[in-house]
């Protein structure tokens, strides 16, 4: 049975809106976290700083290493969640790529794991950018790609001509 | 020259996200206000009771007679806007209709108004609905063809399966 | 009989919640509008140039020419809803002082006003303004004192010891 | 060295106010998480069903048998964070009392845990939550002496009239 859905695509590629597609088509109840919830969680000082998180004028983001340490407290802590039973999709954005992947691989290792990549070409998730209103521009087409360089999936979406709750369907048909 | 774009469609039609990507394309400045702007400005015992705004199970939505006040001087404010020189985007609901619009239509009397209608299949914008995760489910599939009846359009588009961005290019090449 | 209440102060001084438990004890319903309303409603790029709105890393706030071209025009769209027979609850930051607050005297010549000041000990604000997690740090300090210079009241409340409701209630008892 | 802040109170009682100050004030980086966390990661049908969680219209809130899974899953999951590394505030409220304390007990077993109680006047927190406007009335006086049922502190904290950043500092000073 999966335990573990990690969705990996750039920002404005779609993946939340699926996590919440997939929380109301599966039948039992899932938790869906992801990378907008450590930032959250994260002092806001590390939002703009060169030891946190930093978004370039041009929508890079550049990651310091009291992020990464924090990052990787909180990757074991929901593999643990997983491994005390609660179903959990994680929705994620691989800036680092295979290496960002392993990471994973590592804390869920002993986990049933469905590895998803969220796709959506660059100018049609520039555009979705613009019309949510609450990203930085530039992230969007700057991530498009980059995301996925070296990442191995299990399955693949995407939303350029797909509706998040028809993806959602197709991921659940994968969900043993 | 067009001082006010009225863009009209039921909930998660996609309104809100074909307004900022005006507001991006379009050469002026122009401000978007709309039914949410409204909502949110009202007393919070309005937004739960039988003389302000109702929300029911399946998505209906309910005004009241102290709403409807609140209302029609909100009109005649966004009109006196774009009387004073702001070139506004009105995003709404017309959940009357035909009566809507023509209250919009004699606040609007003496001003050059681009009205638009923002189609989305039901079924698509329920999705859209769960996907966004933050409104009552239901109604999407309530409105959307309701918040059409009897309104007459310049222009009308389709998010169904055109991106808000295309939209907002199709909608500013009509502007004057 | 009051037709507009104006908040002004700082930020972080606590404008918001004394409109919202305004609006929660006055027995009629009223509209609460102010900065933040205009400055979500303006164009994305507005909010990040110099002829828009800019947050200078000290929390200062540089207003532009397209700024103040829409925000004349807002002052007199809220006038319209006051005359349209909306009581209206403004809550605004006068960072000109003075100038600010005849830009409204002129809007709102021929209404019943009450002007409010809204007053917070500036190291008090600071520090909401932590707690609160959504506003550039800096604002609430640069703003304490700035908001009220050479600026006339009915009425001034201090949020440092007292609570926003009991400050509404103080406000409500002059309200004819 | 204290590794976990547990920060337990009613709401609008001021904890994540104080989350935000104690992470600006503390000298290393911590996660703050908490219930709002939680309820934010969980499948919307959760939150309006007797399986998930309920606001009754008093305010009192109910939590079904499902809420309690992902809940208890949640807790080793944040517990394992606290082991990997990261410094965890805690922002909780303990509608269970003792109940609730015993459970997080139980995962912070093995963890250096500072148990802070956050008080603040019935009467007071309610006016904040119409304040803050975004909190279903009649939760913050529900809960207010509700939530520290038979629950143990190394120290309290009561914001009736003490500012956030100020009951922080006074945490803080028992950070070891």
């Amino acid at each position: 049975m999966t335990e573990v859905i990690v969705l990996n695509g750039g920002s404005s590629s779609g993946k939340s809106g699926i996590a919440r597609c997939l929380q109301a088509v599966l039948p039992d109840p899932w938790l869906a976290l992801g990378t907008d919830t450590l930032v959250d969680a994260m002092p806001a000082a590390l939002q703009a700083s060169d030891a946190g998180i930093e978004f370039a004028p041009d929508g890079e983001v550049i990651v310091g290493p009291e992020f990464r340490t924090l990052e990787a407290a909180w990757i074991e802590g929901v593999a643990a969640m997983a491994r005390a039973g609660a179903r959990v999709i994680v929705d994620e954005v691989f800036l680092g790529g295979a290496a960002s992947q392993q990471r994973w691989q590592r804390a869920l290792r002993d986990l049933r794991v469905l590895w998803v990549g969220v796709r959506c070409d660059a100018a049609v998730a520039a555009g979705r950018e613009v019309a949510r209103g609450d990203r930085t521009v530039g992230m969007a087409a700057s991530q498009a790609d980059l995301a996925h360089q070296g990442v191995v999936y299990d399955l693949q979406v995407d939303t350029t001509r797909t509706e998040s709750m028809e993806c959602a369907r197709t991921i659940a048909a994968h969900i043993s």
